[in-house]
């Protein structure tokens, strides 16, 4: 068999699953990558660190909302919030593409350098790197990020137990659905924009209010809210049942949405997280999200329930109930 | 003006010097960033830690020696372990290009499983994205790297005094002409393979027996000795005088410079380092370097002096006198 790479592969969703589960996974094989968190997280001389990437190929560079260089800051940020850690320092690897304009590649080093001291995080090295024209897309950018765990109980996707709440910090869809409009081939009128933002202001909100209470946190981004809530679902072996009418959806995104036939759920996010804690603290954390400006809009959106174990169920709109999978194909290649 | 990236930005020698000088150094400015050293180091929780990134081109993926994914993790180690730290932890952000055979890509893998595995450190968090074919060449990896600094004194290319000895550890060149004649439209017969290996045992040898008076350590990778010894003159305002018959080089890298008309002292290396000690444990230091499988062809090359503040100075093997400067171009672009 003559496999290749595709598109799917990319999608965050069901083919990179299974691309990182078959190829990745069991060649680096180690008790912290195989957690599979956001952020891998260890102690150095007694003290508990995180430590993610990301590379950031979206196009176009630049789009409503945002452009490459403040989401490879928001993003990197963003997984080490999720492991319940405060970001502090930050890599930037710039691969650059022969021909590629300086005053375009400084207006994305601008943009990260203000995300950057926006969030109070530093970017302390970097590399720099040139291909020859054709053979990248202008300007790819890796992050990688190290925090400090502020969290002292375990916090992943293998935490979740029957009975939690699923909390969802806002609206979805608003950054995969910014970045498909602004792909030139598309004329669809609307005012969406990239939700892109820094989420560890509201992590610490959170874990100051509800501590242990906090089981899992995870971004959806690529492969949406439908394949971070699978992937929770198989890390702890429990059953998550989501009401759609609970989720919210900006009117802008459900419409083009429906246009495009695509899913909400299955869209790209930067700037909205899932948490999932224990019931007794649930009102707690939904009003320590909702108190924060990042998460006026947040929701309870489901609960974690022992059977079918694996698996996301939907309560759909409609009333009736179907099995929700991660995303499977790619409908949005480069939206992060 | 209408200024475009170009190769020459990423040779890693001067134009790449301003490209960050210009560009990157001023717009992300910390005090962290702003040593310019081949990793960041400092302090979370009374611990110092360092940290570094690159992201390797290197075209073609496989060359004598090695392959891309086995330069990813000693390329990411050795950074790491100039700046004295031992390194623990690596990330590997993967930029794949639709199209790219599954079975090209395990390789890649198990060779930086197997180089990690070697060198005793442990991938511990990745990325993968796909681009369109056409808008990568097959595969881009990132890795960053977190160690944790062994050093208590400050080591860096800041801390050259006048009097102080340049070693080097082995033969230069090897890695830069093994790819360059690798590529196809080479045919120059020699059995020249890349140097690439992993340092941090031949710097914690070095470390252990000559403490502080190790004052900097240095990779000479992209750009080659000059452009690392002209770093160093610069970060510590000293003049740097080498000696260019006391500098080895294979006969086969040799052969090969004269026939491509290039100068083994701005071809790239990944296996070698420089290291610059006080004069007094000069002789210690060599022979620990000699003693190491890695250093056993090391030789003193030079000395720091104060003046002409800034610059390399060459005594060629005929017996003349000359400014060496920084690689200018780039005659051998994605080397690494
Ligand atoms: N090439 C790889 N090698 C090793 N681990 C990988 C690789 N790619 C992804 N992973 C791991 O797989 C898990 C999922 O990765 P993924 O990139 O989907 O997460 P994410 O960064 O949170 O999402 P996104 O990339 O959409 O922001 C993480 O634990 C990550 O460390
Ligand atoms: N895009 C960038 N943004 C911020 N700092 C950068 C960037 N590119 C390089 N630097 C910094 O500039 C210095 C030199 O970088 P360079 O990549 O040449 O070093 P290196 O990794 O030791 O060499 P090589 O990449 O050839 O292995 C380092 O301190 C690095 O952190
Ligand atoms: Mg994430
Ligand atoms: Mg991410
Ligand atoms: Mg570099
Ligand atoms: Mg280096
Ligand atoms: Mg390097
Ligand atoms: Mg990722």
């Amino acid at each position: 068999r003559d496999e290749k790479v595709t598109l799917s592969h990319g999608s965050g969703g069901k083919a990179t699953h299974n691309l990182i589960e078959g190829v990745f996974a069991p060649a680096f094989s180690n008790p912290l990558l195989d957690a599979m968190d956001d952020a891998a997280t260890f102690h150095v001389d007694g003290q508990r660190l995180a430590f993610t990437t990301d590379t950031y190929v979206v196009s176009p560079l630049f789009f409503p909302g945002g452009d490459i260089g403040k989401l490879a800051v928001h993003g990197t940020i963003n997984d080490l919030a999720m492991a319940g850690a405060e970001p502090l320092y930050l890599s930037a690897g710039f691969l650059l593409e022969e021909g590629f304009p300086i005053a375009e590649l400084k207006r994305i080093v601008a943009s990260m350098a203000e995300a950057a001291r926006e969030a109070g995080v530093a970017i302390v090295t970097g590399d720099t790197k040139v291909v020859q024209r054709g053979k990248a897309d202008g300007v790819f950018i890796n992050t990688a990020g190290v925090g400090c765990v502020r969290a002292s109980w375990l916090l992943g996707q293998t935490q979740l137990q029957p009975g939690d709440k699923v909390l969802l910090s806002g609206p979805i869809g608003d950054h995969g659905i910014a970045i498909m409009l602004a792909r030139e081939n598309l004329e669809i009128e609307t005012d969406v924009e990239s939700d892109t933002a820094p989420l560890h202001t509201l992590v610490a909100a959170l874990l100051d209010a509800v501590g242990e209470g906090v089981h899992c946190l995870k971004d959806p981004t690529r492969g949406g809210v439908a394949t971070a809530l699978n992937e929770m679902a198989l890390g702890s072996e429990v059953a998550i049942a989501l009401d759609e009418h609970a989720v919210p959806v900006h009117a802008g995104v459900r419409g083009a949405c429906e246009i495009l036939g695509l899913d909400p759920l299955t869209i790209a996010n930067e700037g909205k997280l899932l948490a999932i804690v224990a019931p007794e603290r649930a009102e707690t954390a939904l009003s320590v999200l909702r108190n924060h400006s990042l998460g006026r809009e947040a929701s309870l959106i489901g609960t974690v329930q022992a059977d079918p174990a694996g698996m996301v169920l939907l309560r759909t709109d409609i009333g009736g109930m179907r099995v929700l999978d991660m995303l499977v194909g790619d409908p949005l290649p480069r939206i992060c």
